[in-house]
């Protein structure tokens, strides 16, 4: 420690700060919609050609939310209107020089997805991976894909999470399919329905979602605040 | 920036690292037991004099958890059984220079404090504190409490972490106990026995706690493994 004229700060040493995050959503795959996450192959050593999670280093004058928003859209293009803090990483050997992670999830609507695609173009080194179908990752980000994956598919039991994948109004059977996409098994629809209709967070609308099915009626999640 | 080698590096500049722990246990107090955190009185610049949260700096050669527990061990000598990562504080103006903070939470069962104490002697600049009746702290760390505060009467709402307060076995009221000084409020003996003894998680055993009262049964949690 070389300490500094205060007598409390560490030497400077090679300790850096990331920040890097799990960005969420539905895509339609052949066989329906999966939850995918965004992935960026990296175009510099170390791992370079590697997928890696969207990142970046923290600028020492910015906030963690900050640093967490910027990297993730100098790296990809989105702009999830939410992006909360999951957990840092910083196992001695996760990077081959010392480098901690400061990891953000964030949940991103399918058609905001396409909106911001189309506004800003995808950079041409991203792509959505099915979370069961991830490639190699690059140093431990594997790790940090299942960690937010088991954190995902715990919430979604015990919260109103799956409506950050979803419109604002939407159907019992639109509701369902996220909550399987998200915990990746097949759910009884009558269940289901039954479950969801005792909550007291889900208000029936008077709108109904036509086409060449049933009308069915739209709901929408009672305003949080 | 200016790099390294691999072109992947920021620049080393003036971003430290350090780990923090809110370790909260129930200390008698005049009016009960109550919710209490330790904290260390600063004899250092910035802050110095101040109260703070027990910490260090992060090791170049050391994991998170590690980090987390010897820092805490080496200002308090207290040792508990298991520490969590709760958050990461960065924001830019916390500290006179920038310096992130991963904060670490732990719950000790009081008779391990003491136990503890009397092991290795309890060093001076460190009290615990009624977490309705801190000091001033230094930095964002009345921030810090507050948060884990909050997290802790949540968590304590769904899962079992009152039992990180208790010995192996204890009688419902001792449970009430400590889920009323978490929580900061009274319950009502009669709803919460009745709440409790539905739970599945809860076992009855064959032995009772005898004194001055009535005899009554001591239960445990079934175990989590």
């Amino acid at each position: 420690m070389l300490g500094d004229v205060t007598g409390d700060h560490p030497e400077l040493d090679a300790i850096r700060v990331a920040v890097s995050t799990v960005i969420f959503s539905l895509r339609t795959a052949p066989d329906g919609d999966r939850l995918m996450l965004s992935l960026v192959r990296r175009t510099r050593a170390p791992h370079q050609g590697s997928w890696a999670l969207p990142g970046g280093w923290l600028d020492p004058t910015e906030n963690l939310d900050a640093a967490a928003s910027r990297t993730l859209a100098e790296t990809t293009a989105l702009k999830p209107a939410y992006l909360e803090q999951l957990y840092t990483f910083g196992d001695v050997d996760r990077a081959p020089t010392r480098a901690i992670a400061i990891v953000y999830w964030a949940l991103l609507r399918s058609d905001l997805v396409d909106a911001q695609r189309a506004a800003s173009g995808a950079p041409e080194n991203v792509e959505w991976f099915d979370v069961d179908e991830l490639p190699a990752l690059a140093f431990d980000h594997h790790r940090i894909a299942d960690y937010a994956l088991w954190r995902l598919r715990n919430k979604v039991g015990y919260s109103r999470i799956a409506a950050g994948l979803l419109p604002d109004e939407f159907t019992l059977t639109e509701l369902r399919e996220v909550y399987e996409a998200v915990l990746g098994r097949r759910l009884d629809p009558s269940n289901f329905r039954r479950l969801l209709e005792g909550s007291d967070e889900l208000i029936p609308t008077e709108s109904f979602r036509t086409g060449k099915h049933r009308p069915a009626r739209l709901y929408r999640y009672l305003a949080s605040d």
